[in-house]
């Protein structure tokens, strides 16, 4: 038995999310195919973060047991000439058999892209949030301090979920402009659902001047998903980094 | 009567290039039948410069003559609702009658952009050439100088184009690498068609060791298109500016 590890980069334009789902293309769905295809065999895929519907990876982690003698080199030219073109397999590597994508990730880091200008992208239509109005950088940046730390991220997870411990710890945010893109980069043990696309939500209310910076915390406290402002749509969201 | 200029970026994957053809999807047939919506007008629509089935613009300039009263602002904002999402109005400006989209360009330049490494992106299926092998910059530099200037670049479009004068003067031929993508960046008066990517195909070969830099002068002073190397096709170009 062999525990190979994968590293992934995806379009999610056209999956309903990294997680399967009966009926529907998934990343994880298209993976075990492929899989199947190569080897004969049904392994259990295990990945670091699940990513959303229409939500993008620059680097997303897999694992998966197999009793394939194939050389993680053949993994890796096979797995991408088998898979659909928006789904790449950036390396291969075997790992001892007690490595766990998800369990042993000390940190997931996501991007939240955003073009801010007067007109969108035909370039960008699938891959970043517009936004026409003027935001202040200045205060998303204050506000985003806010978030640093651990607290009880009730208000940005949908209500009907239901977490045995709603804490986590965000422990970093960054926010910087390159040229038209406003760039959000959120870095956390683990999220809760919709939680960063709720963050940023809410960080844009504050960067158009609907929410003081401060108020953020007032939100938090809550610990209500009606406090919080509208979570962004997924197009903008890249699974960036694992960290183990 | 009145001239108006726009300034247009458009993803081309979906279209058979600028120029009007009967029955195919073509950027400015879109943009004709927009106006036409717009100013139950059917304007000539002049343009910089013609681009290739499944070439883009980040920045294509056009004008039209209009007696319609609309002003410059509504004209963009209209457009944009009116167009499809892959093709964008940046500017609008009512400019003197005499000025002419392509006559009165001084220069054109494009990029080529090349993904230079091992494994290909899902996010530039579209708009970048993939090349796994390696290839040495300092090579297709050195063989960049020999483009430079006024030649006759016969060899560099299809041997059934019959152009008048076949001499083009290139002012500026910058190759640079920015992280794994190589940026190919020519700039000339004009060009004939299939000349850039055939340009950039010679140059591939060149870095890649099939061809001295040194070889380019001979296959320049050949003027016979089988001398050059294969015709790199189109998605990873991009017109980048028109300077009056």
């Amino acid at each position: 038995m062999r525990n190979i590890k994968l590293v992934l980069q995806y379009d999610g334009r056209n999956y309903h999310g990294f997680q399967k789902q009966p009926k529907l293309p998934t990343i994880c769905g298209v993976l075990e195919k492929a899989l199947f295809k190569l080897t004969r065999e049904n392994p259990h895929i295990i990945y670091a973060s699940r990513t959303d519907k229409g939500a993008h990876a620059y680097h997303q982690v897999v694992n998966f047991k197999t009793y394939s003698s194939l050389s993680v080199d053949v993994f890796e030219k096979a797995l991408n000439a088998l898979l659909p073109k928006d789904i790449v397999v950036c390396s291969s590597s075997e790992v001892p058999l007690e490595f766990h994508a998800r369990f042993s990730a000390k940190s997931r880091t996501y991007l939240y892209l955003i073009l801010n200008r007067k007109f969108p992208s035909p370039f960008h239509l699938h891959s970043a949030l517009f936004i026409p109005y003027r935001l202040s950088l200045e205060r998303m940046k204050e506000g985003a301090k806010y978030f640093l730390g651990e607290h009880d991220f009730t208000s940005f997870t949908p209500s009907i979920e239901i977490y045995k411990n709603p804490n986590r710890t965000i422990n970093r945010l960054d926010i910087k402009k390159e040229e038209d893109f406003i760039h959000i980069s959120i870095t956390s043990k683990g999220f809760m659902r919709g939680m960063i696309r709720t963050i940023v939500g809410t960080l844009l209310d504050v960067g158009r001047g609907k929410l003081e910076p401060s108020e953020i915390s007032k939100i938090v406290e809550a610990k209500d998903r009606r406090m919080a402002s509208e979570t962004v749509p997924s197009h903008g969201l890249y699974l960036m980094k694992v960290e183990y």
